[in-house]
């Protein structure tokens, strides 16, 4: 059948073959049996880390990735900015009727090849189906099981004053790729959506003492994070705006349509917070990478204002970034 | 605010508010960190078991639970069936804009007390929203984490012929009860959900080393486990129409309305295929407990009609019960 129908949900046999034909062909694993209701782990040694995400962006497909990649790299990059090795997954996917078949197949299909790069095995499975009108094509939810080695701890309640702030690369890409994706501006370009995996950045810094804590600038963008960081720690933030790596596309797309790329997700960048005695080398270990090779050292937490983030200009000024309220952000992930 | 708005999607300040005050308030547990990119569970010895289910019930509160018990309880369920004790949950939810911030809060705070009756932890959650006409109110997916003994090992593969067929309870309520809520048909009467955790009838049966395989019969209804008893078997089930519990309501609004009960979801039932040395005592463990007061033997396990469920009625005839295709059944989950 060439489009997705109710039946597709109901539990009986069109359901039973697109499972078979679509998701068991795509995420073939050994630990992927569709005929039981849990999937079977076995032993997992380990400090066990646990992360959800959903997925709904729109387009489902857009320069450098789909929905199914997205949502992979996703929940692979939580349990990663945590410490741990990601190993299982679970993968929810709520289909809107008529959603053309082929989509449904290429999506999934990047969603195993996504998977199989990282080394992780997509466990289990559920397909729902929801009328005509009730969706967004799909929505998928991946929920990641990961293991951790116990003198592990990365936490915000661990950043001190005169920390550095890395970033492992430039800031915005999936976010003004997706806008361009759905708007048509006519924009087309050489932009591609930075999602990918974290995980060898992560990875990458577990050894350094100076580590403190890791996240992806996902929703909210740089931005957010930085707030996160206030919050958790009383203090305050200091960037250099010319240490801050955007490229001149994203400036150029924001600057005509109004959005601030410090704002706008990336789906493939890591920000790490070190001790100002780590942060060169970890700095040294990313660039030689190539998804870091164009990190940077972008601030550091500051006491001097507590509670705000504030960009100090290439001229000098300073600018105040407000944390996001009631903005009408393109919906990215 | 009374509404959802995109707002409370967008990763910022609004988003911030709704976890704490929503998510965090009615899913506090020590695991749930609402500061951190993944849970730390700590060690989990044992053999784990996941699994994972999306929901899009409609409509969202019917009688008898909502989609946040159905949620948990299913899930639970589904760990439950394969042997094991569920641990931990992931929730993940996408809202549809307009959503009342009420109705969420109420569905929540029972998602919070269905959890926490089975003993499970919340670990983790995610929150996106999707514009108005792109959802139907609400959509939930929940992950488990179970851990099972070593030495149980259920599955279809293990089933026999003669095998004796139990069901916990009388099928169909959750079906009609949710197609009575949606269609507002004036047919209210007392008709409640059986939607609950079957979680202490699955681990009353256990020790038994009949106990070959438990499933619950949710979308498809009872018809559909027993086709796939058939094909992971390739054996028949004769099910005998006079040990089959159906309520008289339910009969009474399937006849009506032209639905089979057989085919109807149940979300608080469980089938268990149990050698027929054991089967007598498993039916007196689930009729002591108050789940399964009105269990039954339905069935058994047969060679004479490989790949054929077949209905003997009380008249002495035998009804084919076909795989169920393209069947415009209410969406029950």
């Amino acid at each position: 059948m060439s489009r997705i129908s109710l039946a597709h949900g109901n539990g009986g046999r069109f359901m039973r073959e697109l499972i078979a034909e679509v998701f068991q062909q795509c995420l073939a694993n050994p630990y992927l049996d569709i005929a039981t209701d849990a999937a079977h782990l076995g032993a997992l040694p380990g400090e066990l880390m646990m992360t959800v995400d959903g997925f709904t962006v729109k387009p489902l497909e857009f320069p450098g990735g789909n929905i199914g990649s997205l949502a992979i790299h996703g929940t692979i990059n939580d349990l990663a900015v945590s410490g741990a090795l990601p190993k299982f997954l679970s993968l929810s996917v709520i289909i809107e009727e008529g959603l053309e078949t082929a989509v449904l197949q290429r999506i999934i299909a990047t969603a195993g090849e996504a998977a199989a790069h990282a080394g992780v095995q997509i466990t289990c499975g559920d397909t729902k189906v929801v009328p005509r009108g009730e969706g967004s094509g799909l929505y998928l939810t991946t929920t990641g099981i990961g293991v951790r080695a116990p003198d592990i701890d990365l936490h915000l309640k661990h950043i001190q004053p005169g920390d550095h702030i890395l970033v492992s690369g430039p800031v915005g890409d999936h976010g003004t790729a997706v806008l361009l994706a759905r708007e048509q501006f006519g924009l087309s370009g050489e932009l591609q959506s930075d999602a990918g995996s974290v995980l060898p950045l992560c990875q990458s810094l577990l050894d350094l003492p100076g580590l403190r804590f890791m996240r992806d600038p996902t929703r909210g963008g740089l931005a957010t994070v930085m707030h996160e960081i206030c919050r958790g720690t009383g203090m305050g933030v200091i960037l250099q705006q010319q240490h801050l790596p955007v490229r001149d596309t994203v400036t150029a797309v924001c600057e005509m349509l109004g959005y601030d790329p410090l704002y706008l997700a990336c789906e493939g960048r890591v920000v790490a917070v070190m001790a100002p005695d780590d942060a060169t080398e970890a700095l040294q270990r990313w660039r030689r990478m190539p998804e870091g090779a164009d990190a940077s050292i972008v601030g550091e937490v500051s006491v001097s204002d507590p509670g705000r983030v504030i960009l100090e200009t290439e001229l000098g000024g300073q600018r105040l970034l407000e944390e996001l309220e009631d903005s009408p952000l393109p919906r990215i992930c």
